[in-house]
C-alpha cells in the first residue's frame, strides 16, 4: 500500500524498459517512465495510487500478481511479448480476484500475426490498446471506472 | 457537423437496440441511449459532438461510414456481431482517413471463440473492450487522445 | 398479435422467395406461400397462429426477432444462406428467450461443405432439415410440442 | 413384417437404454420404452408398425439396417454416440434405398465439439433434433411424410 | 429488358461507390460511373445494354439478380468485400441459369488472406481480375463471347 | 457385489489380453491376470473388491459400466485402443456418478500420434499412466484415495 | 489349421456381407463367398489354404487376429468401413508378427475424403486395392510373394 | 522479337498440348493451336506479335521466361496443373517487371480442391480464367490494355 | 505397339534408377533391369507386351503417358517422390481412358508423413504397394484383370 | 543428497506457491508445504529422501533439474502452467537419464483446451493427475516403483 | 574427378542464373559466376574442388546427385524455389550417403510464408542462410569442417 | 567493449551449459566454454572480441540483447528451446539494428516437430545449423562477412 490510497499495481513486460528508444514509429518516442508518471497523475485524480514494475523476466511479474492479492484493487498489465505465450501469467491473473486491465501501445490486431493471440485477454476484465503513450492513463481511468470511483474533483 | 464542433461519429451495430433487456449479465442494464448521452457529455468536454447510428443493416454501416469521410473527424465503432465476418464495414473504414475506434462493452476474448476474430481490428486505430457502459464516453475519451485534443474546462 | 392466438414467427431467409422455381430437384416445387399455409393450417390445430416473414435482408430478420420477443411465443427460422454466417441473427436469436426450431428444406449436412456449419444450431432448442414442403407444418408441429400445446381436436 | 403393415425399423444407440436415468437435465426422464410407445402410436395412425431395436454393439446396428433392406419401409435411427464416429453405419445406411431419418433427443449443435460432426448425416434423408422425448413420433411422422403417406383417420 | 437488346446485369458491391476516391493505388482514379460508361460503350458493340445496380446492401444485390432470372441475359458481378462472404449471393447466383462473370478491379490473390476465398467463384462461369478499370468493358466483351455474341460491326 | 465390499469396476479393453506376449518392449512381460491379481492385492488393503472384465467389443465395456452405475463405488479403466475414438464409452462413464480412474500401462503422450488424443480423459477424474505392471495396483490406491478410504492395516 | 497347409486368415469387414447387393456400380456383383472361392482356389496353386471370416463386430475381427498369432501364416485384411476409425484392429494386427496385406475392392483414395485415411495401412505389409473382385485372389498371390512360395505347378 | 513489333510471350503449361483432346466437355474441343491462332489475330490488331511456347516441362518455361525479360512486352500464362506448385514458375514470374496475365480455360475455383491455390496469382496483374477458348485472344486484349495500347484500326 | 501385342507402358519416376544400391533396407536389392524383365516375364504369360520408361524428368514421364493414349493398353506408374506433388502428371492420367495402376515398392503409409499423399491416387483404377520386387510383375497381373485377359497357358 | 538415502527431486512450477488460497474448487484448499510434507512421509516409507523447489522461473526449474543430474535418483515435475510451452523444461528433462513423473492436482485434459498439450509428457516416463492433494505422494510412490524399491517396513 | 582433389558438388536450382539481374535488393549485384568463383577459390585452400551446376530442371539436379554419389565428397545445394517442393530432389539427397549443406543466399524463414517449408532440410547435415555471396565460400569451408579438413597453409 | 576491438554478443540459451555432457550423440563431446574458445580465436582473426553470455533465464538473454545496443556490433545467438517460443526475445532482437546470427548446433529441420518453427529467425540476419562444435567459430566468421570485415592477415 502507499499511504492510504487503494493501489493499482502496473505491471509493463519484456522489452518495455526501451519505450522511447525501440521502432519509435510503433511505440513512439515517450519513455516508460513518462508513461508511468502520466498513469499516477490520473491515479491521483481518482485517490489511488499506482505502483509500477517493469520486468523482463516473466517469473517476476508472476510473482507481483501474487502479492498484489493482498495490496491491490486491480491489475493493469502490458504483458509485451508475454501477452502471446505466458500461460504463467495467465494463471496467476485468473487468482486474482479483483479488475484487470490489459493494456497495449500499438494495437496488436493490426500487426504480426503472432500477436493476434492474447493469452491474458481471457482472465482479463477490460482492453485497452492502440492509443499509444496516452493509453497508460486511459487504463488508469478505466480501472477507476471498474472500482466505481469517481474523480476527486 | 453539429453546429461548429468537429463531430464523431458513433455506430452501434446489430442487436445493440436491445441494450439494457438481452442478457443484462453481460450487457449490463444501462440503454443504449444512455450510453450515448454519457458519450455526448464527454464529447462536450473536448469540444466534439456526437453523432450516433444504430442499425442492424450492414449496408447502413457501411454508408454512414462513407458520410464520415466528409464530415467526420473520427469514428466509434461497436459493431456487434458485425465485428466477426462483415468485410464490408472492414472495406469502409479502410478508406476512411481519420482515427478508428473499435468499442466493445463486454471483452469477446473472454467470450465465445467466434468473437474472437475481429474483421475491424486490422483497420483500427485503438480498441476499447470489457468497460460496460463506461466504454462509451471513454472511447470518447481515447478519440479526443488520437485527434490531440484537450479537455475545453 | 394475430387475435388471441398465441403467434409463431415463422421467418424464411434470402432466396427462399424463389422456392418452386429454384433448383426444385433440390428445394421441390412447392412455392414459399403453399409452405406457409400448411405451417398456418398445421397451426390452427393448436390454437396458434403464424406470422410468416421472408426477407434478403439480413437487419429485416434481426428486426423481426426483435419483435418477437414481445409478440411470439415461437421462432422457426428458415434462415437459408444466413444459417450459415449471420452472427448477428444467432446474437438476436440468443436474446429470445422462447423456443427457436431451425428449419431447412433439405437437409444441409448432405450438401456442400460451406452449409455443414449453422451459425443457427447453437441457440437453437430443436432442429427439422430435410422433409421437404413437409417441413413447414412440421416444424409448427414441433414448437407446439415445445410449447407443450395439444391438437385442439 | 408386422401383419400386413409396412415397417418402420427404430434403431436406438449406445446408452439410450439409460434414458431417463442418465443426465435427465439433458435427455428428459422418460425411459426409452415410453418414447418407443408414442413412436409405436404415432405409426398406428399411419397405418405403419414399428419395430425397435437398442444396442450398444455398433454390429447389431449395421446388421440391423442390413435386415432392414428385406423387411423395412424406412429407418429411423438415433445413433447416440455412434452418430460421431461409426463410418460402418453410414456404409450400412448408404446401402438401404429407402428414407432414413437420423433422430437425436438433444441438439447435438448445441452441446460438446465431438457432438458436432455426423457421420450419419450424409446419408441421412431428414433430421430431427433437439425435442426431446416428442423427438421420436415426430420422426415416425416425418417418416410417414417421406413414405407419402396420411393419416388413416 | 433495355429496349429490345438483350441485358446484362452489372452488379457493383459494397464499397465501389467510393471509387475513384478510396484508396486509388489500389483501384485507381476512375470514377465507378466512367467504368459503368466503358461497359456500356462495350455492350453496344455487342448489341447488348448493361443496366448497372450498385449496392452496399446484399438484400438488394441478391434481388436484382432474383430480378435478372426474368430480365437478363447474364450477370456481370463486382461484389466487393460481400465476394469473401456472402453466401446468399451465392445461392442467388446459383439460381440463375445464364452466365455470370465475376469481375475485380484488382486482383485478390494478390492482396490480403481474406481476399484469396471467393464464394461467388464456385458459380461464376468466368473470372477476370486485375485489370484495373478496363476490366469493365472486358467482362462485358466476356459476356458477349459466353452468349455467343459477334461486334455488330 | 462381491460379499460386502464395496467393489471396484477395473476395465481392460481391446487387445490387453495378449499382455505379456505382445510388444513386451513395450508393455512388459506381465500377463493381465497377474496385474488383475496384484490390482486385487491392494484393493483388499483398502478394505475394497476389484471386478474385472476385459474385452475386445466396446459395447461390453460400455455395458459393464451401466451395470456399475448400480454395483460399483468406482470405475478403473484402461481402455486399450478405443480410449482413443469410443465416444460411446465415454457418454457410458459420463453417465457414471462416482470417480473414474483412467489407466495407462505405458505414456500415451509419448508414443504415436493417434494416441495422444484421450475421449475419455474428459470424463475421468483422474489419470495414471506410463507405470507399467505396477499402475494396476496403483489405480486402485488412487481409486482409493478418492473414495476417502484409509488402508485396513 | 486346414488339414496340413499353412494357413492365411482372410478378413472381411463391416458390410462386406452385402457384396453383389449393395452399390454394384462400385463393388461389382460378385458375392462375398464368390470372391472367397476365388481366394481359395488362388490359395491352392500355392499349397496355402485360406480361412475366412466376415464379421460387422470389431471384437470379432480383433479376435480373429489374436488367433492367428498361432494358427496363421499371414492375414489378409478388408476391414471395410472400421480401416478409418478402429486402432483395436490397428493394434491387434501390430501385434501379429507376419505379413498383412491391406485389400480393398475399390480404391478408397478415388472416393470420399473419409476413405482416405487407413489406420490398417501403417501395420500393414502391402497393399492391393481397385482391382475389384479379382483383388481377393491377387491378395492372396501377394501373401504367397511375402511368404516367399512358389506356384506348386 | 518478330519484326518490330512489341512480342508478347504466351505460356501453355503441361498436357496443354491435348487441347481438343483431352476431357473435351472441361476443355473445349478447340486445338491449341487454333487458340493460340485466335490469340494473334487479336495482338495484331494491337501491333503486338505473339510467341507461343507449350512445354511439359517446367524448367522450359521458367526459361522461356527468363528470356521474356529481354524480348518480350508481357507474359500470357496458362501454367496448366503447374499451376498448382510450381514455385520455380513464381519466382522466375517475380523476376519479370512487366505485365504478367493468367489464364485459365476453364474457371479453377469451380473444379477440384487443389485448384483452388494459384501459386501463380500472387505476381500476376490479372487473371482470366472461365472463358474456354475466348480466353486466348481475351488475354491478349486484356495484356493490351494492361500495356496502354488501342487498336490499331 | 510391340509387334502385335497389346502394350503395357510401365512408368518409372525419379530415383528409381538407383534400385538396388540406395537404401536397400527398404527397396530390396534387386535392380530396376531385374523388375523390368520380371514385369516382361509375366506380361508374356498374358499375351502382354511391357513398355519400360525410368525418368527422373516429371515432363518426360507426362509425355510418355500422352504417347500412350494411342499405343497402350494401360499405364503402370511407380512415380516414386512425383506420386506426392506432381499434379502434371495427376492431369496427364486423368486424359488417358484405359485402366491406371498406382505402383509403389515399399508401402508409403507406412513411412514418412509427406508420403501419405498421393495424387496419384484419385486418378488410378488400382494400387498395389509394399510387395517390393514382387510388386513389378504382380501389377502386370493386376492390370491383365483390369483388361479382362486370361494367362495365355 | 539428504544423508545416504537416494533422493527424489520434487519440483512444482509457477503458481503452486499459492495452493490452497487459489481456486480452492480446482485445487483443493491443502497448502503447498502439506503436499510435500505428505510426498515426505511416503518416500519414508521407501527409504528415499524428497528435496521440494517451488519457483515461478522457468530458469530455476531447469536448473534444479541440471543439478539433479547428479544427485537425484529421479524427478517428479507438476510444472503447472509451464506444463504447456516450457521447451526449456523439455530439453532440461531429456537430459535427466533416471524415471521422471509428471504430476498434476486436477486432470488437465478435463480441463481448458491450452491444457491439452504437455511438453512434458513426451519425456515423461508416468503420469499421475487429478488425486488432488493424495496425488504428492502417490507420485513418490510411483517414482518408488519406477525406482524398483520396497516399501521398507 | 578434378584432378585428385575430392571434388565438392555444388548445385544451383532454379532461377539462381539471373543472380546480380534478379530483385538485387534481396539477392545482391554479384552474379552466380562470381559466386561460384568465391567457392572455388575457399575449396582450394582446403584442397577440394567445387563442381558447378546450374539448372531451371528439377531432374537435372537429381542426375547430378545420383552422379555425386560415385564422384563427390559432399554435396551443397541452393535448390531456390525446389527447396519447398521437391521431394524428387530429398530422395535423391537422401540416397547420398556424404555431408550436403543446404544454402540460401537470403534467409527465408524472414520472409513469404511458402519459403519456411524446407523439404531440403531433413536429408541436409548443416544449413547456411542469408549471408548473400558470402554464403558460397561460407558453405565450403563448412564442407571442409564436416569433411574434417584443414586449411591447407 | 573488450578493448578497443569492436564487440560481437554471443548467447547461448537454456541447457546449453550441459554440452559435452547432454546427448553427445545429436549435440557432440565438446563444452561449452571450448566452442566460445574457438569463437574467440576466430574473432581475433577479425580484429573482433566476442563476450560470451549462457543463461537459462529467458530475461537475462532479452536484457543482454537490451545492453548489446550500446556496446555490440552484432549478435550471435543459439537460443536453444527459447529458440521456438521465445517472443520476447524476438522483440528484443528485432530492436538491435546491427546483424544477427541464429546459430544451432544441431539441424533443427532434422529432428522434432516442435524444432521446426523458429521465433528468432524472422529478425535474424543469417543462419548456421548443423556444424556442431564448428558453428561457433562459423558463426564468427559469418558475422565478419556481415560487419564487412576482413581477416587481419
Amino acid at each position: 500500500m502507499t499511504g492510504e490510497k487503494p493501489e493499482i499495481l502496473l505491471l509493463s513486460g519484456p522489452n518495455l524498459n526501451l519505450l522511447g528508444e525501440r521502432e519509435p514509429d510503433i511505440y513512439g518516442s515517450a519513455k516508460l517512465e513518462d508513461l508511468v508518471a502520466a498513469a499516477d497523475a490520473e491515479a491521483i485524480r481518482f485517490g489511488l495510487a499506482v505502483r509500477h514494475l517493469q520486468s523482463n523476466h516473466e517469473g517476476d511479474l508472476v510473482e507481483a500478481i501474487h502479492a498484489a492479492r493482498q495490496s491491490a484493487a486491480g491489475v493493469i498489465i502490458n504483458a509485451g511479448a508475454f501477452t502471446h505465450y505466458s500461460w504463467a501469467i495467465h494463471d496467476a491473473l485468473a487468482s486474482f480476484d479483483a479488475p484487470v486491465v490489459e493494456l497495449h501501445i500499438s494495437n496488436p490486431a493490426a500487426r504480426d500475426d503472432f500477436r493476434h493471440l492474447s493469452v491474458v485477454a481471457p482472465v482479463a476484465t477490460a482492453v485497452i490498446a492502440g492509443l499509444g503513450a496516452a493509453g497508460y492513463p486511459m487504463a488508469v481511468r478505466a480501472m477507476a471506472e471498474l472500482l466505481g470511483r469517481d474523480p476527486a474533483h
